[in-house]
């Protein structure tokens, strides 16, 4: 199986992605082509790092994942590929894999080195599926780059916890497709401070005092259902990706509104947790 | 062949289709993954039904369809794999599989009964997964369900007929990508009650007295083209789905607007035929 | 291989995609289906060729493109099958075939004449589905259609050059998902005249005076990153497609804006490049 994925900020209008996908195919005919998304923010370098950590987990070791978000080749933006946790990566040294190498040491890192061997019509992402081809036909790192021992760590946006370790702050990460507010305070990070404390989730002015595993968890289902009030219950809950998450039960941007809109959040707001006691 | 399609309100931006995908070829490494839509409005069971039904039946028999619609386990909503004309149905019991199933007897239905042997960071979508590559693979329905006699069934979303059936009275039940506003009454409904007799269209205040079987059978093709005022005009229509369509000729959202813009018209606005005679 | 793509107007909310792809993979179940673009401006011919010509390169010769954008059957608008450059495309004759044939003259083509033996749910797009499988297992097009000489053209769509050669007069043929403005002058055609001249480029009050090769060719590395004023950075290059761009360096339309919202360039708009001496 020879897998590639696709992360980029191009949307799915215009002919980049079309045009890439066919490149891929006349190199590598049995390629599976998987399109992550197509909807990063333009040159989001921490959104692209939420989607592609949450989703590269499913797929089989030894799928290659391109990332195509502020990747032109410049003096300050080289080309890598990276292997972690089994899966390779190939996109610009711009920050966005040292956010998915925060857990897991990569096993390997090189610097791509064949642009002088590219001729095509797109020439960034030409230098990428050249790349992603030969390592998904199993090919080693070593031949299309040389190995470097580090990679561009970006800062500031780990949550941070006061001396007194009473209280955490972190921001807004994501926003996603349903108003959910997804914060960068991570269950580990809370269970580490909290020590069996109780605690108060602030988001703007509201609060919240405890965090759910389910979204239906907010709902007491033994109640009649027309006396629930469960559509638009503002809730706190660790998410699929272990992440604090503000949610709103069953919400809809269109019409009732999410979490984002109803509670007024946007991307880098705060979210406080303070420990009583 | 082992086909799975999904249709989702998840969206296309967030990571959760591409995990799915990952999760899917990790399961069944010969999957072919369809995309139907994950642009249903969130929680919106009329529409997903609607666009699952007119787009199954295409695909080969024996095609898996998961539908992530409303999907989360609770007390009210089962997870169930439905068989139908040769087609699988994975989802949750919320009434869409019983829309899909007003016109054909399903040949086997099961409650899923898998939820305390899956383990992974997006149980609902984990389940019907495990699921589809069950049945996918040629797997009998027992094995990860107990059998059942009934499904959840919503009323309300047939047209009716007055007492002296001299009137049928629908409403929009989809407006589509070009602004066509689709309604609940189908040619079959409509042909039991016509009795040949001559008929008017109402939506809201525009009538019509015919209902066309193509687009340009609203052209006259034989008047020199400066002359046709085609573009913009506005037609009943029996559409791909044998539903009474309310169409604007050429429309487009963008610029000179379709029918819904055009004519007023809303998800569940009335859709009226009054017979002649 | 048998790549089939597909090129509409359709959006990817309503059915109509999936439907196609399940009735080719009925068809041919062997088949790589690869979606080029579903977000065509409904019935705009320009922008559908543009994006076609862009991205069916990279494909594998023999591949077969589906265009289903202002394809409905009718006496002005026959259905074709022309092979260009050893890539066939199926669609109307309604111009945006004449647009890929510019440059390259086609092998083959044929007025589609099945329209009597398919019956589907969908007719427009069954026929193009029975088309596309045929001509992806290799077979030829004097089979589903008769031998034509010519297909429609269409005009207006050039730049031109004044009589004193001291001007060239373009448009703007597409605006891009970075807000890109992209006309119809090509390298080609401004070499042409240029003959070793300076130059000065038009469009609206904006005028740049050089080309660029690359995006990132507009900034100076080597003075310090916070005094490069790079973001925001207005510039024209020639894109990967060979045409005359307006750009903005790192430019987002939902922030701070695109060459088309910051120099107030529509679609159709003039861009002019004079020649000095």
């Amino acid at each position: 199986m020879a897998i590639i994925t696709l992360t980029t900020d191009f949307g799915v209008r215009d002919h980049f992605v079309g045009a890439i996908k066919g490149y891929i195919y006349s190199e590598l005919p049995e390629a599976i082509i998987v399109d992550i998304s197509h909807h990063i923010s333009p040159f989001n370098i921490t959104e692209a790092a939420y989607i592609l950590k949450n989703a590269y987990k499913t797929f089989p070791k030894g799928s290659v994942h391109i990332i195509g978000v502020d990747s032109e080749l410049t003096p300050d933006n080289k080309h890598i590929a990276v292997t972690i946790d089994g899966h390779h990566f190939v996109g610009a040294d711009n920050g966005i894999l040292s956010l998915l190498a925060q857990e897991i040491n990569p096993e390997k890192m090189v610097e791509i080195n064949i642009h002088d061997r590219v001729q095509g019509i797109f020439p960034v992402l030409d230098v990428f599926v050249k790349v992603a081809t030969h390592l998904a036909r199993g090919g080693q790192p070593e031949v299309i780059g040389k190995r470097i021992d580090s990679i561009k760590v970006l800062k500031g946006l780990s949550p941070v916890v006061n001396t007194a370790q009473s209280q955490i702050n972190g921001s807004v990460i994501y926003i996603d497709n349903y108003g959910n507010v997804i914060s960068n305070i991570s269950r580990k990070f809370f269970e580490t401070y909290r020590k069996g404390r109780d605690f108060e989730v602030w988001a703007r002015n509201h609060s919240f005092t405890s965090i759910h595993e389910r979204y239906s968890d907010a709902i007491n289902f033994n109640v009649e259902k027309s006396k629930r009030n469960a559509d638009g219950k503002r809730l706190a809950i660790f998410n699929s990706s272990n992440l604090l998450e503000i949610a709103v039960y069953k919400s809809n941007l269109d019409t009732v509104g999410g979490a984002s809109s109803l509670l007024g959040l946007s991307y880098r707001d705060s979210i406080t947790i303070t420990f009583i006691g």
